[in-house]
């Protein structure tokens, strides 16, 4: 059985790269113990918690902590209208944190999870490990069998054309989990006892024209590059659906980035997941997404967006058009999240204006 | 520094699985120790060894070892005038092993791998993980980021799509190697050193529409499933290339399968690679190769098959004529290929005669 590491085993020398770059998001604090076992890798970044609830309740934060706390008074008062696209009392809030960052690179965690142990009992910075991901290339045109080919002590394989071991920029690294693994309701309830003691120690590129199930608990990006199409959709109060929401963020930065020529990692680090959801209440949460799903995701398998989308922006709004056009006839709800979709990008636009003269267009097309 | 396993190590019980389905295909045998080594493993199947250079001199079997033995007189004596799409001095005449079976299963080894072992030091029983690899589905339509679910302990994560689950059948289990990596000779000259230290536990499909490199070197597959595509090529003495046997291979078989809904598994069993081939006589093998795959692969890459080619050999037969159309002017070599690629599909099928009404045609489609 695997375990977490303790606070002593945590007090691991903290990274320094990136300190001014990173902004931490995190979706409402319940655990208090959850910022004390990260400090020795949190404490140097800002934070940016968001409240998923009743904004009357107080979020206790240890000293020393640097952050910014938004609940959804805050969220009303700084979007007014569009602030519809930002679900409430759901966790899926958190990409409103994606929102008023202004770092280049947002790591989000949820607050069930600690620290990971490696096999040799060391404590996983999981911190670093998705910067070493984000900041080293993708290769999603040929897979490696030896996985990351820029990680130490490995490279490219014979047979791995030379033209294509430049990589393409990584905007996204998607971290895995020790412990309660990310199962669905059907799966949590019929194997209840299921642990996840493997720890598989690589990193690999979901190679282009692959989706994946992308998992918000443990999530790395760039913003600069992905940000915009980061919207985690409408879950919670009043939609008839939740725990899609970065289900949803997976399948739109997917497509986006195969077409702008960007990489989506997956792999470690790990995080050791403590506790699991109630499968009773993820059962009804995600019914209607298990139906669904079988049709949403044929829909983004055959997605193609036209060539001059050459922004993350441009890709978004034209997305948001499709799922309107064909996904709104499977529920009424879609219909409702293709407009989401667009406040959301005004929202963003509004909150990030372009930096003028000098500022680079998202992505590898121009 | 990760060491192979030593002889007593090797000691595990023996799987007696597939015992009269899987035959074990050698191209030569000079290093003596091989099969010791493997004994425990290797000794309950039949093995086909076929002698990749002089047929005068003769190759040593040690006692106890069920196996036949062809050299370049016994294959030109079974094939007559189409024994010219076997290669000569070259391993690629392996594929001829994989012709004159009779079992449903092939195993392929070389002779400088031996049994690596796993960060607990037990010896790795390669036939039985890869026996496990291709007796459970593989999942080429989605990506499952806890590797592949029908492992122990693992299943599918949230957000897979449940109509998907079921899977498609593995035609193919691609192993790995510690200590040497399978470095093209550019590598091999820059990073004369490196070594594989790293044992990932996992197993993975990679995904339709991905292409991989394929070694030869450790590698099973299903001869019902895809057997007559598993033709490594015109390589060694009066041929302008060699290395890349295994790699035409890949890229064939992953075409067909994607085409047919067969699956393909990468990752473990790991084997200890013991030694590096000299990285300046690789060169001059690969050297026409480096170039040439800068144009193979984009053709593999678009290859579409029609809908008619049902079965393996319709399939290869079209990938033929397409290699014919399209290669032929990267270089006449291509040419040559093509035609071998006829030749060799029909000496597979007189050496295999449809059995009748009983039999299945190979894939999925019918």
């Amino acid at each position: 059985m695997v375990e977490p590491a303790t606070a002593t085993q945590t007090a691991a020398p903290v990274m320094p790269q990136l300190k001014d770059e990173l902004d931490i998001v995190i979706p409402t604090i319940r655990n208090l113990d959850f910022l004390e076992m990260w400090r020795p890798f949190f404490q140097p970044y800002h934070l940016i918690i968001v409240q998923d609830g009743d904004p009357s309740k107080t979020i206790k934060v240890p000293r020393g902590f640097d952050y910014e706390l938004y609940n959804r008074n805050d969220i009303n008062k700084i979007l007014g209208p569009k602030a519809s696209c930002i679900s409430f009392k759901d966790s899926a809030c958190r990409c409103f944190g994606y929102m008023v960052s202004k770092k280049k690179y947002i790591f989000t965690i949820d607050d069930d999870c600690f620290v990971a142990k490696d096999p040799s009992g060391k404590a996983v910075n999981a911190l670093e490990q998705h910067i070493k991901n984000i900041l080293s290339p993708s290769t999603p045109f040929f897979f490696n069998t030896l996985y990351d080919p820029f990680r130490d002590g490995a490279d490219f394989v014979r047979g791995y054309p030379f033209s294509l071991r430049e990589g393409v920029p990584t905007a996204v690294s998607h971290g895995l989990w020790l412990n309660i693994p990310d199962y669905d309701a059907p799966t949590q309830l019929v194997k209840p006892l299921e642990r996840n003691n493997r720890f598989v120690d690589a990193v690999l590129t979901i190679p282009k024209g692959t989706l994946f199930p992308m998992c918000g608990m443990n999530l790395a990006f760039d913003r600069d590059l992905i940000g915009p199409a980061m919207y985690f959709g409408l879950m919670g109060e009043g939609q008839p659906i939740g725990r899609y929401d970065d289900m949803w963020a997976g399948w739109c930065i997917k497509v986006i980035c195969d077409h702008l020529g960007l990489g989506v990692k997956t792999g470690l680090p790990y995080i050791y997941h403590s506790k699991a959801s109630n499968p009773f209440v993820n059962l009804r949460k995600e019914y209607k997404g298990i139906f669904w799903q079988e049709e949403i995701i044929p829909f983004f398998q055959q997605v193609v967006l036209p060539k001059d989308c050459t922004t993350v922006q441009k890709c978004y709004i034209e997305l948001a058009k499709q799922v309107k056009e064909k996904l709104s006839k499977v529920d009424p709800y879609f219909d409702k999240l293709a407009d989401a979709m667009i406040t959301w990008i005004k929202a963003w636009d509004e909150l990030n204006p372009p930096t003028g003269g000098s500022s680079v267009p998202n992505g590898k097309a121009a």
